[in-house]
């Protein structure tokens, strides 16, 4: 059975969309996803995208996508972060996963890049024990922080009557 | 006494390499900076730069710095990734790490971006209880996962003897 990893185009938007979906709804926060068509064909098929894709192919369908970025290491330099890695439920077991990872890592090692990074759920067990098998090194002394909404409103100094 | 927030500029990477140096002394690891004031240079003020730096200065004097980039979030959109976060030693206490992150949240907001995020190290009870009081929600349930090295090289299908 092939597989086929290519970079995705506008066209595979709508379809990149629902994986993102079929995603946030595995890692139990269907919700949080506001991303829409036109958001994700601007930031990542315009000029200066803020993000790359590529596009797993088994038997001439659709399976999965790896969605990245460039992140930068005051240590080490440009490195990849890799933000999504999805495979349809149906058709995993089949190496579609590897195949993209593979392959983002292959352009991270072009780009010059020395790090490839991510993040997975806890309890995502059958994730963490695969990117164990692909050489993942956890990092479990850093704790992730981040400020959204209105505390990053405030931290930013603008009132609660500001706008969205 | 006066806390400004700038710009860094190309003159300020020497500057930015002790700082960088400092907080990897900081955080245990000072052997792990690789980068040279010519790639801190190349990498943050050419064309298409990997980072955006602010200095702070304490009257007059460099006293800290923030360090960082743009990142994406399939569910919101772009985002703020601080990847560097420092005061010398004997300025903290004066608000200038509050001042610095203000900025970058600042920044964030006026960028449209809907997410300011961080990662601090486990035993860092100082930050980590000041990035509480400045509205941070430590996301405890993601693991970092990194490939990097010969593993990386592993992933990539690059051989052992493929360079450097």
């Amino acid at each position: 059975m092939a597989i086929t990893i290519r970079p995705a185009t506008r066209g595979d938007v709508p379809r990149i969309l629902d994986f993102i979906r079929a995603l946030a709804a595995y890692e139990r926060t269907p919700e949080a996803v506001i991303a829409t068509e036109a958001s994700l064909e601007r930031e990542g098929f315009g000029p200066n995208p803020f993000y790359s894709c590529l596009i797993a192919e088994y038997n001439g369908q659709t399976a999965g996508y790896a969605l990245f970025f460039y992140n930068y290491s005051t240590w080490v330099g440009p490195g990849i972060y890799l933000e999504d890695l999805f495979v349809e439920p149906e058709l995993r077991g089949h190496g579609i996963g590897k195949a993209l990872l593979e392959k983002v890592a292959a352009i991270a090692v072009e780009k010059g890049c020395r790090r490839l990074q991510w993040a997975v759920l806890d309890w995502n067990t059958p994730a963490i024990d695969f990117y164990k098998a692909m050489g993942g090194e956890f990092m479990d002394e850093w704790r992730n922080v981040r400020v959204t909404g209105q505390a990053l409103r405030q931290l930013a100094g603008c009132g609660e009557t500001d706008g969205p």
